[in-house]
């Protein structure tokens, strides 16, 4: 089978760190193209300044994967799957909801793969604690999320501009973690977001959901933590105490803990190869959704202006 | 055909100036109770203080509909589906899209009928513009909602509290028509929130939006319009101006105006009987979608402190 050509659009810290290796590492792709606007791309690979100009001129491509911040992802996917051109999209898969169901439906016209991808979901220890949890009765649920964003995100002003999400930037690979192994759904009952009085976005947030059996989740997000950082889920059973650590890589169960290797992009890109094997979609909305939920329905506090 | 025994639950303004009316004047439902924590009820129907004790004691309902802030609204809607009794939901359906989305899953687990109204689809002129439309190139959109919100909503703290929707509120309303009668979906650009220094939801907003073949649609609200009021939608198109007025009661053309009596209730309580009838359920939350994404993208600015 010939290898999917692939290009990466937006070639930020996420596409260098994470996506160029995942790619080169993955005999279902080649890396056939580079597109940044502000970029020279990487020795050796094509490289354009505009999407629209390397679907134009080539190299062909058979798909691309979008890493721009999330304010222009909305009109590069649809250009791309208009053409057919299979789309992967880096997480938050939109700035609104509604761009994300349009595109959705776009990709079910034309037939193209769009993959909404959640990282976290593919961190070593999501799939055991979900099927650990299957058969449990859940009692309760901790998320604490505390992390320093001056490392995570320097200089990333779109992060905090509307349409960027803040501390629910890494947040929602909480949620993505918490939506996918949880066995039933759960949705917001209270919120407090605490914004810098300089920025858009939330720096701090405090969250209490329920499921529908009444189980109750809290979070914790906060990007101010400096020395050890925090991506930890704690899930209280019946059966006794799960624990996710490290973000999803770490697992905890009573009968012991295992600690794998990172394998979050890897897996990102065998999931995206299958799918466009099977001439299917994967878009699952979920986790944005409760960020816009606790948008929606928050209390706002102002805190200390924020200076990268 | 026995008629559907139904209670409404919350007796506030929107219950006695529209629900009762609807329901009393169709013949399809018989008022068998009301419930409301504060109030008396109606003169010679049963009463109860709490939904769960109007289920425990009766007398029997088939049906209920929810017309209490939406800020409770889950609670009361899950106890009614799980015990088999069809739910009409005032507008807004929920105080989260999450919350909506776990009670559509809860009606197809238990069979009951859940229905999300949006009253102003009802409207007079609405089926016709959306007949229109269906063939038309369309433009531009330009929503104007502007009213008095001490008329229309005099005391309602709920409304300014987070999960209220403040001037969202009545916007939706406007939401409600334009996602019924374009012929492709939108999604939000940009928004601009104004919000009163002592209020936790906006007393303004101006958003954009964009349908997916480009057209803009503009959205003007504001609930300080002393003197006349505007609920106005205006859709250019390649054969011609189509205005709706009056929320959607006054239909424009370009071969005339028509002007019809108000329709929205008995329409929606005709609507809920169909579905029951059928063993179906009808929750659309694009509307709430939208606005929750005017939160999650909205840029927000602050006004002068709101007094009723």
């Amino acid at each position: 089978m010939d290898p999917i050509r692939i290009a990466i659009v937006g070639m930020g810290k996420i596409a260098r760190d994470q996506h160029v290796p995942a790619i080169l590492g993955n005999n279902a792709f080649s890396l056939a193209a580079t597109v940044s606007p502000r970029d020279s791309g990487l020795e050796d690979v094509p490289h354009h300044r505009a999407l629209d100009a390397l679907l134009d001129e080539g190299p062909a491509v058979d798909a691309v994967a979008l890493c721009t911040p999330p304010q222009v992802r909305y009109d590069l996917a649809a250009l791309a799957l208009r053409r057919g051109v299979h789309v992967f999209l880096e997480k938050p898969p939109g700035a609104t909801l509604s761009e994300v169901a349009a595109l959705k439906s776009l990709a079910e016209k034309t037939g193209a793969t769009l993959f909404a991808s959640w990282h976290s979901r593919f961190a070593a220890g999501v799939a055991p604690a979900r099927a650990w949890l299957a058969e449990r009765r859940i009692d309760a649920v901790s998320i604490v999320w505390r992390e320093d964003v001056r490392v995570w995100h320097p200089g990333q002003d779109w992060i905090w501009e509307p349409g960027g999400l803040g501390v629910f930037d890494p947040g929602i690979n909480a949620l993505s973690i918490v939506t996918h192994i949880l066995p039933r759904p759960f949705f917001l009952k209270e919120a407090t977001l605490v914004l810098p009085e300089n920025r858009a976005a939330p720096i701090a947030a405090d969250i209490q959901f329920r499921d529908t059996a009444g189980a109750p989740i809290h979070m914790d997000l906060d990007w101010r933590q400096t020395g050890p950082q925090s991506w930890d889920i704690v899930v209280e059973t019946d059966a006794g105490t799960l624990k996710l650590a490290n973000g999803g890589a770490v697992l905890s169960l009573p009968s012991g803990t295992e600690h794998s290797e990172d394998v979050e992009y890897p897996g990102l890109y065998s999931r995206f190869a299958t799918l466009i094997r099977g001439g299917r979609s994967d878009v699952d909305i979920d986790p944005l959704r409760l960020v816009a939920d606790a948008f929606l329905r928050g209390r706002r506090e102002t805190t200390d202006a924020f200076y990268d």
